[in-house]
């Protein structure tokens, strides 16, 4: 069509799920029917890239200092979640009823890609849950001597894949010296899913991890 | 999770196609793992909007007063293939073996809509039809008379849709006095098409519009 056209529709592609032709069909889109788009799309672009950075402490998107869910001082600051992106915490936000503090590691070990610990920042986890044996130099590393503010469990959610199995027994093994609770969330069948086409491994650990019915 | 990332989400769902949950997942992706994606879109999105305008001849994107198309001595001048939106011209460019001008309605016929032929610029078509009579004053209609670059054949490459028919039958209609010769796209069986699944009408169409067989 014209250059601006093909530049557009180039950067279009960049976007994660869209080919050259659907990439073509959105500037057809904007181009014939909605401009207004094109300047909103823009700005919202530049501001989210020039205001979002990650929270210092949990290292979630943020565009203060500290992300909405750590300066929210009705957030239960004894349990830290530790999910592997902003995506899989938002999605324990909006359907679980859960009111901890979480930690975003942006991604898992995988010694091929050279993403190790550093790359995770896990020391900062570690930090967290230090602080709070810290604060009380005085008494034994029994939970009972934490302040409120202390980690008392660790909730590894990470995913169920090779890679996150392997970063949820990292974090696993090197909070054992603090003496936190350390949990990991359950495997199992999915809510209305049928047993006879669930896979082996799935099922397997499904059977693995039975517990009593409750009445 | 942050107001800003909140109005990337609703400006990227106003792209077609792009509902809330994939414009979540393209915030996310563009945030944590192509962040210069993002200057670039944005960039792309005001250059285009900012120079992309209609070609005054044939009204098809351009960035200049005239389109590539237009102010290309080599495209045959004799023929106009009429198209209701870019996208079609593009298809035909990029697939057919078209060598002549285009003119794009933007649309179709459409009165419940109030699109009617001022909004479609039919004047504009009957316009470059005339052209070629009116420089030879001395001469009769007859195509014989016109000069090379006038329109010799008008080519309705609008949809087969209703409103696409409507709308080429109503383009002939008007361009019946200067005497010019109309022709419509083929309707029929598409290639690689079997004539059992093919809907009735369709059907119907390709038996009428059959032709002698070449050997």
């Amino acid at each position: 069509m014209t250059p601006t056209f093909e530049d557009l529709v180039a950067s279009l592609s960049l976007l994660p799920g869209v080919g050259q032709r659907t990439a073509q069909r959105m500037a057809m889109y904007l181009l014939q029917r909605n401009r207004l788009a094109m300047q909103v799309l823009a700005d919202a672009l530049k501001a989210a890239d020039g205001s979002i950075g990650l929270c210092s402490r949990c290292r979630t998107f943020s565009e203060q200092e500290l992300c909405a869910w750590c300066s929210d001082a009705n957030r239960d600051r004894s349990q830290l979640c530790i999910v592997e992106t902003p995506a899989d915490q938002l999605a324990i936000e909006q359907h679980g009823g859960y009111r901890g503090q979480y930690f975003v590691l942006h991604g898992y070990l995988s010694p091929l890609d050279r993403i190790g610990p550093e790359q995770l920042e896990l020391s900062q986890v570690e930090a967290l849950c230090r602080s709070g044996a810290d604060q009380n130099p005085d008494t034994d590393q029994a939970t009972s001597g934490r302040s409120a503010d202390s980690v008392k469990e660790v909730i590894l959610a990470t995913n169920t894949t090779v890679e996150g199995e392997a970063t949820a027994y990292y974090v696993a093994e090197m909070l054992k010296p603090y003496n936190i609770q350390i949990t990991r969330i359950a495997s199992g069948v999915p809510v209305g899913g049928e047993i006879e086409y669930l896979d082996g491994n799935t099922l397997q650990l499904a059977l693995d991890s039975r517990r009593p019915f409750r009445l």
